[in-house]
C-alpha cells in the first residue's frame, strides 16, 4: 500500500460530501423488551439502498397498534420490530418498478414491522395508492385495524341483515373500524363496550347500545335489550371474557377471538395478569361445540394469506372512496413522544387511532387530525 | 248410579262402531334402546284427536337419518322418538286452520321425532307445501339433510367463489345435499370421501375429487391437489378426524363439526368406539385458535332457532323449484324393514337418502325412487 493509494479515497470522500451532504433519518427502535423506556428514536445515516424492484418512501404518518405494545413487552420474542403500518410519498423507485412513480402517495402495511421510520424501502406489493382526499393520518389508520375488522366480520362472522353484534373496546382502532363496517349491513344491532366518556363518540359512530363495562356487567346489559343474546361477539380481551362472550351467543352464533388485552395490564409483562388469563383461558371440545351449536374463530392478521389481505385492503380503499368508512384519528404524536403515545393506548384513553409522525407534531394530542 | 245410566254409554258406543269402523294405523316405535331388534312396528287404533289449530296428515314417505341410529342406541337417553321428517297428504284440519286445506301435499319436519307413522297430528308451522313435481320420497329427503348442509355451508362456513371444501361421507344424505349446495357458488373445488363404488355417483353430483378413505389417507390426497389445504371441512366423524380436518385448513378456514359417526361402529353402543373417540377428542383453547388463524363451528340442528330452520327450508324449496337442488333417493323400505334399512345406513351402503314407506314397498331397495 503506497501513500498515494491511501490519499485517493480521502479525496473522493471529500468530493462526495461536497456534492451531497449525508442524509440522516429517524426511526423508532427497541433497546430491549419491557416498559415504555425501551422505545427509542435512533438517527440513522445514509439513504437506504434500493434494489431494482423496490421503492423508497418518505413516511408522513404511522399507525400505533395494540400489537406494538405486545412487541415492546416481548410477547413475540426479543427480535420483533415495531410499526406495521404507515403512509408516505414515494421518493425514488428501482429500475424495474412500473406501477408506481416518484411523488405517489401510498398506504403501506407490513405485518413484520419496521415501518416507524422517516425513510423506508419496500416492494410495491406492500403498498396501495392513497385515494384523493385521504389524509396521511387516515392512510396510516386504514390498513391494520380495518383489514382485521373486515375479515372478522365478513370472512368469519358472516354478518347479515337483522343480526346483532357485541363489539368490545368499541372506541379503539378495531372497534371504530368494526362498527363502521357493521353499518354496511342493513338493520344490524350493535352493542359496544367503552368507558362512559367515550359513549357519545361511539354512538355517533354507529353503536346503538354503548355499555359502561367499568361499572356494569356487559352480559347482563346485553340481555336486558336482547334476552336471547347476540349473533356475534368480537373479543380482543381473552381470559374469562371469552367464556362470557361464548355464553352470550345465540344459536349459530360466532365468537371471534383476536387478542388477549386482559394480559396487558402494566407497562411490563405481568406474570399475575398472564396467570389470570391462563387460569380463565377458554377451552372447548368438539362435543361442547356441537351441543352448544356455536362457533369459535381465532383471528391473527399476521397469519392470514397476504394475497387475501391485499384484496381486503383494496376493498377498504373502495369503501373509503364511496364515503362508507372513515378512520377516526384520536391524536397525533411525534416519534419522540412514542412512549407517551403507547401509555395513552395502554391506559385505554384513546378514541380511535393513535398516529405517530416523524416531524415534531403540529396538532394537539387531544384534538387529532 | 242406576241401571239405565250404565246402559246408555254402551248403546252409544255400539252406534258409533256401526257408523265408522275403528281405524288402525302403523307407527315405528322403540321397545327399548340397543340394536336393530329394538325397532318395532306397532299398530295403533283410532284416529288421533285433532285440536282446532292442528292438522291430520296421512304419511306417504319418511326419511331415515343418522340421528335415528343414535336414538335407537340410546345416545340421547331412553325417551327419544324416532323419525324427524316425512311427507304426506292432509286428511283433516282443525277449525282454526286457515293456510292449509284437506288434500294439500306437505313436507314435515320435527326434530323431536315421532313422524314415522301412517297418521300424524301436527301444527301448520312444522309443515311446508310440496312444490309441483316433487315426489313424496324427495319431500321426505329435503328437510333435515339439506337444512343442515345449508346452514353449515352458508351460515357457518360462508362459502365463496374460488374456495375449496372437503365433504366427508359425500355419498350420504348430508354429503349429497352439501355437494349440490356448494355447486351454487362459482368455482368451488369439492373434495369428497366415499368408498370407491360410490365415486362415480358423487362425481356426477359435483365432487371434483372423490377420495377413497378406506385405503388412502384423505389428508395426503387433498394436499396432492391443493398443497395449502382447503377453506372448509364438513366433519361428521369425530375423534381423531376432527384434528386432522383442522390441520387441513388454510388460514381463515373453518372446520364444521356435526357428528361423531366414528362412535357408531356396531349395532349397539360400543364402549370401545366411544373411548377411542373420547381419547382422540378434539379440544382447543383460545390461544391455539388465534395462533392457527382458523375457526371451529359446532352444528346441532335440534338446537337451532326454529324460525331460522323454517326460513332455510323455504329457501330450499325455492332452490328445488329452480332446479338447483334435487334429493337423491338411495332406496325405499317398508316400515317393517326399518331394521334392515338402519343396518344399510350403519354399514355405509347407501348413496343418498334412505326412505321408509308405511305400505309394503313397491320399488326395489337398490334402485330407489
Amino acid at each position: 500500500m503506497t501513500g498515494e493509494e491511501v490519499k485517493e479515497p480521502k479525496e473522493q470522500q471529500e468530493v462526495t460530501e461536497a456534492k451531497e451532504p449525508e442524509i440522516c433519518y429517524k426511526a423508532i427502535v427497541l433497546s430491549g423488551v419491557g416498559g415504555y423506556d425501551k422505545v427509542k428514536v435512533e438517527v440513522k445515516k445514509g439513504v437506504p439502498a434500493l434494489k431494482s424492484d423496490e421503492i423508497l418512501v418518505r413516511v408522513q404518518a404511522c399507525g400505533l397498534n395494540f400489537s406494538d405494545l405486545l412487541v415492546r413487552q416481548g410477547a413475540f420474542g426479543k427480535h420483533h420490530s415495531l410499526g406495521t403500518e404507515c403512509a408516505g410519498v414515494i421518493e425514488a423507485i428501482g429500475d424495474l418498478v412500473i406501477d408506481r412513480k416518484v411523488g405517489d402517495k401510498i398506504i403501506m402495511m407490513n405485518i413484520d414491522g419496521g415501518l416507524w421510520t422517516e425513510l423506508v424501502v419496500t416492494t410495491v406489493n406492500c403498498t396501495y395508492l392513497m385515494p384523493d382526499g385521504m389524509s396521511f393520518q387516515e392512510a396510516a389508520a386504514i390498513s391494520v385495524n380495518y383489514a382485521a375488522a373486515y375479515m372478522m366480520i365478513y370472512d368469519y362472522a358472516n354478518l347479515r341483515p337483522n343480526q346483532s353484534i357485541l363489539i368490545h373496546m368499541a372506541a379503539g382502532g378495531v372497534g371504530i373500524a368494526a362498527t363502521q363496517l357493521c353499518k354496511l349491513v342493513h338493520d344490524v344491532t350493535i352493542f359496544g363496550t367503552a368507558s362512559p366518556s367515550k359513549h357519545e363518540t361511539i354512538k355517533e359512530n354507529g353503536v346503538a347500545y354503548p355499555i359502561d363495562y367499568t361499572t356494569l356487567d356487559y352480559a347482563e346489559e346485553v340481555r336486558k335489550i336482547s334476552p336471547k343474546g347476540v349473533d356475534i361477539v368480537l373479543d380482543p380481551l381473552g381470559g374469562a371474557d371469552d367464556s362470557k362472550g361464548f355464553g352470550l351467543l345465540k344459536s349459530l352464533g360466532k365468537l371471534v377471538l383476536y387478542g388477549s388485552a386482559n394480559q396487558v395490564t402494566a407497562p411490563k409483562r405481568s406474570s399475575l395478569a398472564a396467570a389470570k388469563v391462563w387460569w380463565h383461558k377458554f377451552n372447548i371440545d368438539a362435543l361442547q361445540l356441537i351441543n352448544s351449536n356455536k362457533a369459535v374463530c381465532g383471528f391473527h392478521l399476521g397469519r392470514t394469506d397476504p394475497d387475501h389481505v391485499a384484496e381486503v385492503i383494496r376493498k377498504l380503499i373502495s369503501l373509503y372512496k364511496e364515503g362508507k368508512i372513515k378512520p377516526k384519528v384520536d391524536s397525533v404524536w411525534s416519534f419522540e413522544q412514542v412512549g407517551d403515545a403507547m401509555k395513552h393506548m395502554q391506559e385505554h384513553k384513546n378514541i380511535g387511532k393513535i398516529i405517530l409522525v416523524p416531524e415534531v407534531k403540529t396538532t394537539d394530542a387531544t384534538t387529532g387530525n
